[in-house]
């Protein structure tokens, strides 16, 4: 049970706040949604992001070997490397906007040497094939959870920023998806890294396989056992635990919004402390998100995942809090106000 | 005359390059467009931006006593002074991003004495109503633009990020708009900074009877002159001289794109050297980007101006350049390609 971060007394002031400002009423639009979010997150008028923490989810999936992806499974490991030498988009934009880079093995199919930057906390060397039985078993999904929460716990700042890396994870996201909001699977599922209409039609009959499979899983953490992935079950246990301690969570794309729905299907008030970076191009996910009632900030024809989207809006977080602390009130700076 | 940027054999090599990087092809999205149009407005295949400069053209109007505004005309004034003083949305927003600010007086009702940041190029005491005959006579409309050219040549750095302040200056942008695209002028009226529902029937019949007092103005220099304000016309001028030095525009919203669509009536290769930041929520905003055939990056429901769009897009731009210049082609980095 996680408790709401509403607080009617401390919106009225900060609503009051950005209305004060030398500035139309809300007429910095979304900037001014997310400042009154990120208020509540903190529980306190001016919010302040500190060391904000770029977390890169990374495993493999039994369902890759179906030919679901245009990009065979290796490239997991390879891109977690390219990652960790500073070479991957994500590597590029953290860099950009001073964020701490996490890379995090949740189960991939290679061994890592230790190296900075880089977390191990394997369960297994991939998922297993849900057309096969469920993804993971109970045990698994939950060392998963755990391993997320204490992870979470060991890292500084008050901000999460969420990545994945996964050959085959947007096959587990589409499942989670079809599952959770009952949507038909078509609805859910897309092109992933670049699928072509042929490669696209096999990737829905073996999803729908994997769902056959595993029909009786209902219940959320059932759900994400069968259905999910390494890295979907540790970022959720991360979410679970950020949200916990009321980080502000900035979500990524397509996968790192199948961990923050099964997150608030065990706890909705998870939600509240989520900002979702961008509508993906991945067919299903401004749907998902329509569906969680949420509203994105970027929408940039992105499919790129890694959390990219997220680095991409991660300044507008930064200006949302200083427009908070830092901009004049029609007061201070004696400018005149509208008539009415 | 303004040629044209577009460079077939650079515009290849750099497309190659994007598509070598270490994600799908096109994964990126409107980053992936972004880059290849800096790269062609500089002409290099890695663009760089340097010492970006954020410019407010401020002015007053003489429409704005008929009404048309939430606010009093000495708004203008008290906000030169507020962004001059680090208080307003757009000063906080340029400290964020590192964007030099310089605020110049094109025509404000107000003796400013002289200060860092702020350029004195003030042509009139503000425009004329365009209800008694045009809003500027030929000669001040051309001493506003020479002004922008000079003001522009001064500037260092390849980038100009157009913000502007002018109570009244939604309705100067209305009148461009619907006398430049023939749209029906409810088109391109809206609330401004915050009008009421009879404010709006009241500013559409006075931008009625402006465009019927300067109904035989057609030619673009002329319908700048009898229908636009001091601000816009000395943004043209800078942006013209701009394109044709080859810096990157970064437009901001409904009265910036005023003056780019004078400047591309003038000279249609303009708006290949213009970035759009975003989609504003004044009605009509939407409408005239797709009438010039653009697409904006963000679409945040601002409608503040000062250039607040333009410093929120900025880091994706410098995005774009980093993505060119740092990210691992899959060759460097030992990753493999699709199969395809």
């Amino acid at each position: 049970m996680i408790p709401s971060i509403f607080d009617a007394a401390l919106a009225a002031r900060v609503q009051h706040a950005l209305d004060r400002k030398t500035k139309p009423t809300g007429a910095l639009g979304r900037l001014e949604s997310v400042g009154l979010q990120l208020a509540l997150i903190q529980g306190r008028e001016v919010p302040r992001l500190e060391e904000p923490q770029l977390v890169v989810f990374a495993a493999d999936h039994g369902i890759a070997a179906r030919g679901v992806s245009a990009y065979p499974g290796v490239v997991t490991r390879q891109m977690v490397q390219n990652m960790l030498a500073g070479g991957a988009a994500v590597s590029v934009l953290a860099r950009q906007h001073g964020l701490a880079l996490t890379i995090v093995d949740c189960g991939v199919r290679h061994v890592f040497s230790p190296r900075p930057g880089l977390v191990i906390a394997k369960v297994a060397y991939g998922s297993a094939d849900p057309l096969a039985g469920p993804a993971m078993t109970a045990a698994q999904c939950e060392a998963a959870m755990a391993n997320g929460d204490r992870l979470l716990c060991d890292l500084p700042g008050n901000a999460l920023l969420l990545g994945e890396m996964g050959i085959g994870n947007t096959s587990a996201a589409s499942l989670l998806m079809a599952r959770l909001t009952g949507r038909p699977l078509a609805e859910c599922v897309g092109r992933g890294t670049g699928l072509d209409d042929a490669g696209l039609a096999r990737k829905r009959a073996v999803l729908e396989q994997a769902l056959a499979v595993n029909a009786s899983a209902r219940a959320p953490l059932q759900v994400l056992a069968t259905l999910g992935g390494l890295e979907i079950a540790t970022m959720t246990g991360a979410v679970l635990r950020a949200a916990r301690e009321r980080r502000v969570i900035l979500v990524d794309g397509f996968i790192t919004t199948a961990a923050v729905a099964v997150a608030a299907a065990l706890a909705p008030a998870v939600l509240e402390c989520c900002v979702f970076a961008h509508a993906s191009a991945e067919t299903g996910h401004a749907r998902w998100l329509a569906d969680l009632g949420v509203q994105p900030l970027l929408d940039l024809d992105l499919r790129l995942g890694e959390g990219s989207g997220a680095a991409l809006a991660w300044p507008l977080l930064e200006s949302a809090c200083r427009i908070l602390a830092e901009m004049a009130s029609f007061e201070a700076a004696g400018v005149s106000d509208r008539a009415g």
